[in-house]
C-alpha cells in the first residue's frame, strides 16, 4: 500500500521551512573576510561623510562673494597665497581677492565657499583671473552630504557587498560582527550511486548531487562536511543519519525520500523524533522534497533527481540557511520575462523550469525532466509557472526567479 | 595650463579594454574547487544520460503489449517475477504477463517498454493488477534522453556553476582544467588616505577604494597583492608601480589620474613606454579612469573617488579578467526597467547611477555624486542614461546593470 501524501503549496511549504531557523550566532571576522558575509550588526556611521567641506575638483578655493560680476569684459583678479594637496590642511584664512590652489579631495580653508576649476581660470603673474561669478557652495562637497555622524547607514542582516566594505572601510571597521557559518552537512543515498573516479557499471550512474550541492553551499559562502554515499539499507542509513544531525545544524541527503522500498528517510525521521514539515510539495520537479526538524536542526530530504535535487536546495535550502544567519533577504530575486518559445504541457502542480534569462526573454534551458542534468548547467533562471494552467505560450508574460545573485529579495513573490 | 583630453564613448572604451587581453593559461583543479572557474576546455558527454533505459518512478516493469484492452471493469492481471532496486540490473527477461517491481533510476529489465506506478495497480496474490493501458516507452526514461555519448555539453569559456559541477561528476570529470587566475595588484595613491585602524585626523579619510577592490576581485573568485597606498611623490610612486607592473597580470591603481598637481599616473605610464588606450571616458562618474598596457600587462588608473572607482572596476577592469580568462561571457547583464523617481540631472556623458532594482522598478540608492560612498553599498544595479539628455521622469523605461550576478551576459548591450 502507497502512503497517500497530500501536497502543500510551495509558498506554504517556503514558509514553513522559513519558519523554522535557529539564529547562527555571530562572531567578529576581520575587515578583508567580510565579503560575502551577513553582517550581525548595523553600520553606524562614526562620522561625517565626507568628514569636512572638500573640494571635488582640482582648482583654486576662493569666496564666492569676491567673483560677484566677473565676466568675460571684466575678469576678476585674486592672489594665490597657498597650495593645499588632499591630505593637507592650510593655516590660511582666505582675505578679500585671494585664492588658494587646492586639490581634489582636500579640505577647503578658512574663509572660502566656491572652487574654481582649472579649467575656469587663467594664470596671471602672482595668481589667477576668473570670468563669471560663482555662487555660496559652488564645487563644495559639504561635509555630511552623503551620511551623518551616528545615523544606522546599512541594517544589521545585510549581505556584505563589495559597497558595504568600502563602507565599513571609511567608518574604521577593521573588524565586523558577521553571522556565523550554519554547519551543513550532505549526505548522498542511493545503491546506484558511484563515486566521480569510478566507471560506469550497468545499472550505476555518478554521484552528482553531492558535488552539486556543495557548489550551491559555495555560492552562497558556504562550506559543508561530506558524510560520503549511504547505502539503502535502514539501520546502517539510520546510524549515518544520526550521527551526521547531531554534528550539523542542516543535513541535507538526497534520494531516500519518495514511496520506493528503499526510500528509508520517512522511516528515518520518525525513529529520530524529527518533526517532518512536509514530506510533499505542489511543484515539479522535487514534489518529493521533505524537510523535517530535529532539536532545532534542520533535516532537507532533497530528492535524487538532479533537477528536483537543484529546485529543492534553491528553494527550501537557501532561504532556511540565510534566515538562520539573520539575513533580511532570504528568497530568490524575482522578475517577469517573455517566454521566448511555447510551454505546452499541463501543469497540475506549480512548475519551475531550468531556464535561460538574457534580460528580456526566458527560455527553458532544454530538456526538462526532473532527472535532467544538461538544463542545470545551462540556465540562469527559473520560470515559474503556476499550477493548474494548460499550458503557455512563446511571447507570454511569466514569472522568472533568478539564480546567482549575490542577493536576494526580501519577500517571496509567488 | 591644463591637458585636454579627448573623451572616448564608454562602449568604444570597453572594446579597446577587452581586445587587450592576454590569456592568463589554464591549469588543472580537483572538481570539489572547480565552481566559479571558468572551463578551459568543452565539457564532452562521456556517455549518455541516462546511460540506460530507465525508470522515473517506483512502481512495476511491464510489457505494454500485455496491458492492451485494460480497464477498470477489465483489469489486466501480472505475476511479479523480481524486484529491483537502483543499482541493480536484473538478470530476468519478462515473458507475457509478467511484471517486475522496479525502483526509481533503475534500469529497465530485458523485455519490458513501460512502468507502471504503484499508484496505479493493485496488489494480488502473486502480481497485480492494472485498470488502464500502457503506451511503449510509457513512463521509461531513455537512454540519452538528456545526453547523448561525445556530444559537446558545455563550451570552453563557460562559467562553472553548481549545474556544470552536476555534469563534470556525471561524466567522470575529478580534475578539470579551468583558466588560470590572473595576477591582480592594487596601489591605493593618494597622501589623504589613512587606514582603516588610524584615526580620522583633519584632511584625511581612510582608503576605502583598496578594500572595495578586494571585495569586487573576490566577488569573481580572484585574489590580489596590496601594494600599500603610494605616496604623491613621483619618483617613488614610479618605483612602486614600476614594481607592481613587473609582478601582476594586471594592476590597479585608484587617485593621482586626474590633472592635479600630485597626479602623477600619466607621468609614470609616460615612464613605463606603457600605451594609454585612453584617459577621459564620456561617463559619469569616472570620466579620468585611465586603462594603458605595457608588456601585455594591464594598468588601470581608476578615480580615487569611491563611486567612481567601483565604476571603473565592473566596466572595465571586471570584462578585461575575464577576457583573459577566456570567459565567453565579459559583460554585466542587461535589462531595462521603470525608473522610480525623476533623475533631473542633464547628462553631457553617460551616466551609470547606483541604483537598487527589485525585478520591475529601478531607482537611484541615494545620493549621487561621485566622491558618494553609501549608495555603492545600498545599490544591486547601475542605472544607465545616454549622454545628451535633458533628464528622465519616473515612469521611463531605462537601462539597467545589474551587479552581483554570477555570470555575465555575452554582448556589450548599450
Amino acid at each position: 500500500m502507497v502512503e497517500k501524501r497530500t501536497p502543500l503549496a510551495v509558498a506554504e511549504a517556503v514558509k514553513k521551512v522559513v519558519e523554522q531557523a535557529v539564529p547562527s550566532g555571530a562572531e567578529t571576522v576581520n575587515l578583508e573576510e567580510s565579503y560575502g558575509r551577513i553582517l550581525a550588526e548595523p553600520i553606524v556611521a562614526s562620522s561625517d561623510v565626507p568628514p569636512f567641506d572638500r573640494s571635488p575638483y582640482d582648482g583654486f578655493a576662493i569666496r564666492s562673494i569676491d567673483s560677484e560680476g566677473a565676466s568675460g569684459d571684466n575678469r576678476i583678479a585674486f592672489k594665490v597665497i597657498d597650495h593645499i594637496g588632499a591630505g593637507e590642511v592650510s593655516v590660511k584664512k582666505l582675505e578679500a581677492f585671494e585664492a588658494i590652489r587646492i586639490m581634489t579631495g582636500a579640505q577647503l580653508p578658512k574663509g572660502a565657499d566656491a572652487v574654481v576649476m582649472f579649467e575656469q581660470t587663467k594664470e596671471v603673474e602672482d595668481g589667477i583671473t576668473i570670468r563669471k561669478p560663482f555662487l555660496p557652495l559652488e564645487n563644495v562637497s559639504l561635509q555630511g552630504e552623503d551620511l551623518q555622524k551616528d545615523e544606522i547607514v546599512i541594517d544589521s542582516g545585510s549581505f556584505i557587498n563589495p559597497g558595504t566594505v568600502a563602507l565599513l572601510a571609511t567608518f574604521g571597521y577593521s573588524q565586523v560582527l558577521v553571522a556565523k557559518k550554519p554547519v551543513v552537512g550532505i549526505l548522498s543515498t542511493g545503491t546506484e550511486l558511484l563515486s566521480v573516479e569510478d566507471d560506469l557499471v550497468p545499472g550505476k550512474i555518478r554521484n552528482s548531487n553531492g558535488p552539486m550541492i556543495v557548489a550551491q553551499l559555495k555560492r552562497m559562502g558556504l562550506t559543508c562536511e561530506m558524510y560520503g554515499m549511504s547505502v539503502d539499507n535502514l539501520d546502517e542509513s539510520y546510524r549515518v543519519v544520526k550521527k551526521a544531525a547531531e554534528e550539523t545544524d542542516c543535513l541535507i541527503t538526497t534520494g531516500g525520500v519518495s514511496v520506493g522500498d528503499f526510500d528509508f528517510l520517512p522511516a528515518i525521521y520518525e525513529k529520530l523524533g524529527a518533526q517532518v514539515l512536509f514530506n510533499k510539495v505542489a511543484m515539479r520537479p522535487g514534489s518529493v522534497t521533505t524537510v523535517a526538524v530535529a532539536n532545532g536542526r534542520y533535516l532537507f530530504g532533497l530528492s535524487g533527481n538532479p533537477s528536483a535535487c537543484f529546485t529543492g536546495f534553491e528553494l527550501f535550502v537557501r532561504p532556511a540557511l540565510l534566515n538562520m544567519m539573520g539575513a533580511q533577504k532570504l528568497y530568490m530575486p524575482h522578475t517577469t520575462a517573455t517566454l521566448g518559445e511555447d510551454f505546452t504541457k499541463a501543469n497540475p502542480f506549480t512548475r519551475f523550469v531550468r531556464a535561460i534569462y538574457d534580460g528580456q526573454m526566458v527560455s527553458p534551458a532544454g530538456f526538462n525532466k526532473s532527472n535532467a542534468v544538461s538544463s542545470i548547467a545551462r540556465g540562469n533562471a527559473l520560470i515559474v509557472l503556476p499550477g493548474g494552467s494548460r499550458g503557455y505560450e512563446a511571447g507570454d508574460t511569466v514569472d522568472v526567479l533568478l539564480l546567482g545573485s549575490e542577493e536576494g529579495a526580501a519577500r517571496w513573490q509567488l
